[in-house]
């Protein structure tokens, strides 16, 4: 069991956090003020957060509450993972909703599974009673239309319909379907049925938060708080972080390529970064940007891999830009993979970029770990490639001065 | 099994009738045109008609759409009686509706027994094969949240506020409470699980019955028609028939009450009455009216009793104006019940408003069958009354000539 450790500061629990309600600053009643319920420290809390399986790749973005989860475990509480399972294997009724396209019981369990093995970098799976992992069906699915109908007359339409999101649609007159009214509230249900202190979310799952406070109290139990945490913005500085904008960062992209987007972090993210994606001080942020770069870099790779795989991508990517630079005085540096039949072998490859002189010797210097994809070794000699999309932008390297782009 | 009665006209199903839907005159395809439908005569159609059991008074009002659905059953269709047991004992989630207060399940079958023996007069309960009862929680309580998803997912929430009744609310800023857009969907999905080829109902009842032909149409079955029925003015001539409004004729008040209130009926409802509470051929309306209002009175309450019992209260209620009028002469025909205590017996009424010369004449009067209540004859010695309203306004009687008015 675990056992709530009382420190004085809560500076882990407002770093970087964009808001936490109810807040009554005035109030000393730790249902009107969070900080006030950590410091009675009587009991580990509960602390909610979901996750939606219909997909499992992961990106920093996504990051940023589960790394609030693992400070709230750092101090003792309970962080309860609530897997979207149900609605998941519903998929959207009109058909029209390409995100929410049903999903099988296994593709569930694979995209949870998956999910969660991006996680075990971020949140403390190890000491016991810290970590919750509980599937949404459990009690969803039990559900029947008396209950449905009792959640449902605990809301109004004007107040569904003040939402974010429906408000604009209402409005412009595009359709809002009934069953949309019904993922507030199921959402709000998990928090009844998981008994939640604290939910964490992003900033536009207030509403969401909200609606879980009301079932709660209209249940008879104490309302949970809400912690929303910023929306993180993409490597370019411009849109939130996503992956169709391909302006992100993923949880299970290899160190070089990890380290590589994170060292071009834009000047004006730099602060933004180290507070939402690290814990160090922000006052040892240093006063060359290049250098934070680096240090940025460096300090989320850590966390993902080891200091030691970090450091040697930071040293890959250096060599890289060194040897680009030094290259780009000479001939081709890039090689076509639209003449190559897929699925290919690697060594095939290396023979046909011209970087070996035949597939015998592509072979003998992948045996012979003198070959890195993005920087990555490559120990797997009949490794092969499906697709050309798998290897578009990356790097291909034999030893340390022959580089070739495959494009 | 009953068979379909194949006949030439269609009297029957336009008599009353507001509106039959669709209804595409020019279509000879049977999905589009009730007639054509009928006309073909390969199959009893089945008749769908919901009924509410939180309460069983039912008046004349509520009669209108049992006497269509009899003319289908003498048509050889199948009545299919929906009892909406579900709802009842839901109630209303919000607990602000008194109509729709929680009922036990008792209460419902009492109430739906209660309401169903009200019915005995006007539907064919014996013809094997015409009528089917069925409690709506057969299927509605075994929904669960999926399939409530998918009923909510086929509307959106504008369809609905341009309900009637939503529309004004919404727009007035009065809280329309999310579980109210369950009704129409669960009067909906009746009609997909009972198969119903035809849904009567109020004119009030064109959207609800809409949405059962969409959710059909939705779960792959053939749509059903909606055939409107008027609502009945009440016998004031200027409201809906309605309990609250103490205009109506209730279908469980003895013979007398009822023809007394059918033979003042308005001038201006003489042919609405006719045409929706009668069979008689419209052009046999007497040319004078008060004539017409004895014909009617006459007819209707020989359908609930037998001509011999409407006759005799006829007969009664000529005597009981005769009195009046000869008695109108006299002195104080009126007593005042507000001295009396109640609970009260009868025998006491008799003596303290001096109709009887004290309560032991009272009682043998009662014994020797000389003792009227609004024209019924009193029986029970012991004969009791808890409140001064069960009496006011009904005239009690001694003997041919001894009359009092309660008040």
């Amino acid at each position: 069991m675990s056992s709530v450790i009382c420190s004085e500061s809560l500076n882990w629990l407002y770093r970087g956090t964009h808001e936490i309600f109810p807040n009554q600053l005035n109030s000393t009643h730790p249902e009107d003020n969070l900080a006030q319920l950590l410091n009675q420290c009587d009991r580990p809390l509960r602390v909610k957060l979901g996750i939606d399986p219909t997909g499992s790749d992961i990106h920093l973005g996504h990051s940023i509450p589960f790394r609030k989860l693992r400070a709230f475990q750092d101090g003792g509480h309970i962080a309860v993972l609530i897997i979207g399972d149900f609605t998941a294997q519903i998929g959207d009724p009109t058909g029209k909703s390409e995100v929410r396209k049903q999903l099988t019981p296994e593709q569930v369990q694979a995209n949870a599974k998956d999910y969660l093995n991006q996680l075990r970098p971020i949140l403390d799976f190890d000491t016991p009673g810290l970590l919750e992992i509980r599937y949404n069906s459990e009690w969803l699915s039990e559900l029947n239309l008396g209950k449905i109908q009792e959640l449902l007359a605990t809301m109004t339409v004007g107040q569904m319909l003040a939402k974010e999101g429906f408000a604009e649609r209402y409005k412009q007159e595009n359709p809002i379907f009934l069953h949309e009214f019904l993922y507030p509230l199921m959402q709000g249900y998990d928090s009844v049925m998981i008994d939640a202190d604290v939910e964490l979310g992003g900033t536009d799952q207030k509403f969401n938060i909200a609606v879980g406070r009301d079932l709660q109290r209209h249940f008879g139990k104490r309302p949970q708080f809400g912690l929303l945490l910023p929306i993180l913005m993409g490597t370019d500085g411009t849109q939130k972080m996503s992956k169709s904008l391909n302006n992100y960062v993923g949880l299970k992209e290899d160190a070089l390529s990890m380290y590589s987007k994170l060292e071009k972090t834009p000047d004006v993210l730099l602060k933004d970064y180290f507070e939402l994606l690290t814990n160090l001080p922000l006052e040892h942020i240093l006063d060359n940007p290049r250098e934070s770069q680096k240090q940025l870099a460096l300090e989320v790779v850590s966390q993902y891999y080891s200091q030691e795989v970090a450091l040697t991508a930071q040293k890959t990517a250096e060599e890289l830009v060194k040897n680009r630079s030094t290259a780009s005085a000479e001939a081709v540096l890039e090689y076509s993979l639209s003449d190559v039949e897929f699925p290919a072998k690697l060594f095939y490859i290396l023979n046909a970029s011209g970087l070996c002189d035949s597939s015998g010797e592509g072979r003998r210097q992948i045996q012979g770990g003198s070959v890195r994809l993005e920087g990555e070794k490559i120990t797997d000699v009949n490794l092969s490639f499906d697709t050309p999309e798998e290897l578009q932008g990356k790097v291909l390297q034999v030893g340390k001065k022959k580089f070739i782009k495959l494009v």
